[in-house]
C-alpha cells in the first residue's frame, strides 16, 4: 500500500500541480466536496471588488453596455461550451438549472406533438425527477416515466418524447453512456436531454460527438463559479429555431429594447433567456472558467482516476471490517470523480470526519459521498481524508451524541 | 420658480438626508436612473466580500447552514415583505422577476380552471406581456386579452382567470389603484396579480389592504439591491396551500434533504422556489433591505411628490417651447416617483445629457425617463438635471451625430 510521502512524490509530479495555487486553500481543511460547491478561485475577490465598487457603484445603469453585462450570458456561456463539446453560440449561462430544465423539457415535448412521455430513471438527481413531473402537472396530457437505468433502452418508444438523465450518477459516480442512449432515443424518434452537473468538469463531456439536442448544467460545482453561480443550458444549433421558450422572458425578445407588445423570440438560443441575471455571479462564474481555459482534460480526467482509485484502495485497506460499502463503479473507466460508501453510521461519521475538517457530505439514506477536484485536491489530501476515515471507524468516533443528532447537512 | 439656493436649503431640510450618504454617489454624476439601477449602499463591498472571502472561500459547503444561505430566500423575503404591507411568510426573494411572474400566472390560471382568459393591459411592462404569451401558447387554452387599461373593469368577466398588472406603469408613473382593480377581479370571480417593481421603494405599497392575490417584483430598482437582484414574489397566505408551483425544482420540495423520488411541495411559500440562489447575489440585496427597515415610507412618498413636482416645473419653465410633452399624471397623487416627457429627438437628447453627467434613460419611440430616488435624489440634482436639460434643448446640443447613432440604451 502507498504511503504517504509517496503521495507527496506524486503531488509533486502532477501535471496540473500548478492549478492547486490558483485556489484559496483553507488551513487546515481536507475539503472532498467540490462536487457540491467548488472552492473559491483566488482571482475571484478583486474580480467582484471591480463589479462592485466600480461597475456597479461607478458605471451604474452604464455598465450594461460598457461592461458587458448584456452580453454576459452569451459571452459566459461560449467558454462554457469548449468544456463541454459544443459550439459558443449553442450555450447561455442562465438561471438554475432546474430552471433550465423546465424550459427545455417542456420545449422538446412541443417539438414531438405526437408523444406524452417524458422518460427517465429513480436515481436520476431528485430535482430532474420533480422538474418534470411539475411539467406533467401542468401540461396534463404529459406523462413521466421513470424506470430503472438498465431498462431505459428498452423503454424508448413511440410514445416517449424525451428522454432526460443524468450525465454522471450524482450518488453513485456511474457515467451513463451519453453518445449510446441518444443514438437510441433518435432511433426511435424521440429526444435527449443531458444534465451535465456532475460530469462538466469532471470528466470530458462531448456534446457535438454524442449528438445530444439539449443539456444543462450548474455552475457551482466541478466548474468553481461560486455559490449559487448562473446555470446554463445548451440546445444543438439545428433545433435552436423550432425550440420555443416557455418562459418568454424580455431577454429572449428578439429586439428586447423595442419594448412591443408582441412576443417574438430571438433568432438563436438567446430565445432561452428570460430575465435579468446577476453580473456579480456571472463575473464569479466567468473568473472560475477563465482557469479553465488553460485545463487539458486528459490530464484531468487521468489525475481524477489516479485520485479516486488511490481513495478506494485506501479506504477498502484501512477500514476493512467495518461494514463500508463501495457505491460506485470499481471499473475507473465507468467512474467520474466522486466516490460514495453505504454505512448504516454514514450519516453520523460524516460528521465525525467534517468535525476534523475532512469535508465530504451525506446523502440519504447511508451515502458517505466524497469529491475529487482534480484542480486542487492532492493525492497528500487523499491519503490523509483516509486516515482520518480509518481512524473515525477504528476508534467508532461516529457514536457520539452530537454527530447522530440529526442536522439538515447539505 | 425656485432657484438653486432654495434647493439646497431644501435638502438641508430634508428629513431622509442622512440615507444620501448611506449610498456611493459617483463624483459628478447626476443619476436619475435609480429606477432601473439603484445606486450601491456604501455597506455592500464589505458584506460581499466577507460573503466571497469568508463564506465561500473559507465556509465553503458549511456556509449553507452556518451562513444561512439555504434561508435567505425567506430571510431576505421577510425583510422585503414589510415595503409591501405582506407578513414575513408571504414573500420568498428568488429567481428573476419574468420567472416569478411565469410561476404566478400559471398558478393563478391552474387556480380557476373553468376560465381560460389572463386579462392585461397594452402598457403593461412588455416582458409581463411576453410571460403570458408564452404561457398562452405552452397550455393551448389559455388565451391572453390585451385591452387598455380603462376598458380591463368592463372586460373582467366569468372568462377571465387572472388580471395581471403593473401598479406603477413603467414609462407614464400612472399608479394604478390596486385595492379597486383587485376588488373587481374578486367581484367577477377571477384572481389579481400585481407587478411591484416601479412601485415597492417609490410610493407605499399595501397588498393586505388591497387584498392582492398574488405579486411579483424587481429587487435592483428603487430597492437597490444590486445588478441583476434576485427579485421577489408574494402567495396571500390563504392562497398558499392550493397554489401549484409549475416549476417543482427541489427547492420547493417538502423535504429537500431526503432526495426522494416524488414531488410533494413544501407548505407554504417555499414551494415555490426551485433552485439555488446566488448568495453573493443575495447579500448585496439583503444590505439595500436593512437600510429601508428605517425608511419613513411617508416620508419617502412626500419626497417623491416634492422632486417629481420640481422637477416637471423646471423643465415646463425652462425648456418651453421645445415641444417636450409630459407623459406622466400631472395630479401628483396619480404619479409614483419617475417622470417622462414624449419629444421627437428623445433620444438624441438623453445621450447628450448622458454625455454630460446626467444619466436618465430612453423608451421606445420617443420618451425620456428620469427617475427620482428619494433615499438619495437631491433638490439641486433635480435643479442641476433640469438646467442641463434646458441648455441642451436650447442650444439644440443633441443635433450632433454622436448622439443620434442609434445605440442601445439600458
Amino acid at each position: 500500500m502507498t504511503d504517504r510521502a509517496a503521495c507527496v512524490a506524486r503531488d509533486a509530479a502532477d501535471p496540473l500541480r500548478r492549478f492547486r495555487d490558483l485556489f484559496h486553500i483553507p488551513a487546515g481543511l481536507i475539503y472532498l466536496d467540490g462536487n457540491s460547491l467548488g472552492m473559491m478561485p483566488k482571482a475571484a475577490p478583486a474580480r467582484l471588488d471591480g463589479v462592485i465598487t466600480g461597475e456597479w457603484a461607478e458605471g451604474l445603469i452604464r455598465s450594461w453596455t460598457d461592461a458587458g453585462w448584456w452580453d454576459q450570458p452569451r459571452s459566459v456561456g461560449a467558454k462554457l461550451a469548449r468544456l463541454v463539446g459544443a459550439d459558443a453560440d449553442e450555450v447561455v449561462a442562465t438561471d438554475s438549472t432546474s430552471v433550465n430544465l423546465f424550459k427545455l423539457l417542456v420545449a422538446a415535448v412541443k417539438l414531438r406533438p405526437g408523444r406524452r412521455v417524458i422518460l427517465t430513471d429513480p436515481d436520476n438527481f431528485p430535482t430532474d425527477i420533480y422538474i418534470a413531473q411539475g411539467i406533467a402537472a401542468m401540461l396534463g396530457d404529459v406523462t413521466v416515466k421513470v424506470v430503472p437505468l438498465a431498462d431505459i433502452p428498452a423503454a424508448i418508444d413511440e410514445s416517449v418524447a424525451v428522454v432526460t438523465l443524468s450525465h454522471v450518477d450524482y450518488k453513485t459516480s456511474a457515467i451513463n453512456d451519453m453518445a449510446a442512449l441518444t443514438a437510441r432515443a433518435h432511433a426511435a424518434g424521440a429526444l435527449a436531454l443531458w444534465d451535465l452537473s456532475h460530469s462538466a468538469g469532471a470528466i470530458e463531456v462531448d456534446l457535438h460527438a454524442a449528438r445530444a439536442d439539449f443539456a444543462v448544467g450548474c455552475g457551482y460545482k466541478y466548474l468553481n463559479g461560486g455559490p449559487g453561480a448562473p446555470a446554463y443550458l445548451y440546445i444543438r444549433r439545428d433545433l435552436q429555431a423550432a425550440a420555443q421558450p416557455p418562459i418568454a422572458g424580455w431577454w429572449g425578445h428578439s429586439e428586447p429594447f423595442a419594448f412591443a407588445t408582441d412576443y417574438r423570440p430571438a433568432t438563436g438560443i438567446s430565445r432561452f433567456l428570460c430575465g435579468t441575471q446577476s453580473p456579480l455571479a456571472m463575473a464569479a462564474l466567468d473568473t472560475a472558467l477563465d482557469i479553465w481555459s488553460d485545463v487539458d482534460m486528459k490530464a484531468l480526467r487521468a489525475k481524477a482516476i489516479g485520485l479516486t482509485e488511490l481513495f478506494i484502495a485506501l479506504v477498502e485497506t484501512h477500514c476493512a471490517g467495518h461494514k463500508l460499502r463501495l457505491a460506485v463503479p470499481r471499473d475507473a473507466a465507468h467512474r467520474a470523480s466522486h466516490v460514495s460508501f453505504h454505512h448504516p453510521e454514514g450519516y453520523a461519521a460524516m460528521r465525525a470526519m467534517r468535525a476534523r475538517g475532512v469535508i465530504g457530505d451525506f446523502r440519504s439514506p447511508d451515502v458517505m459521498r466524497f469529491g475529487f477536484t482534480p484542480l486542487y485536491t492532492s493525492y497528500a489530501d487523499v491519503f490523509d481524508a483516509a486516515a482520518h476515515m480509518a481512524d473515525i471507524f477504528a476508534t467508532r468516533a461516529y457514536d457520539q451524541a452530537e454527530f447522530r443528532a440529526r442536522e439538515k447537512v447539505t
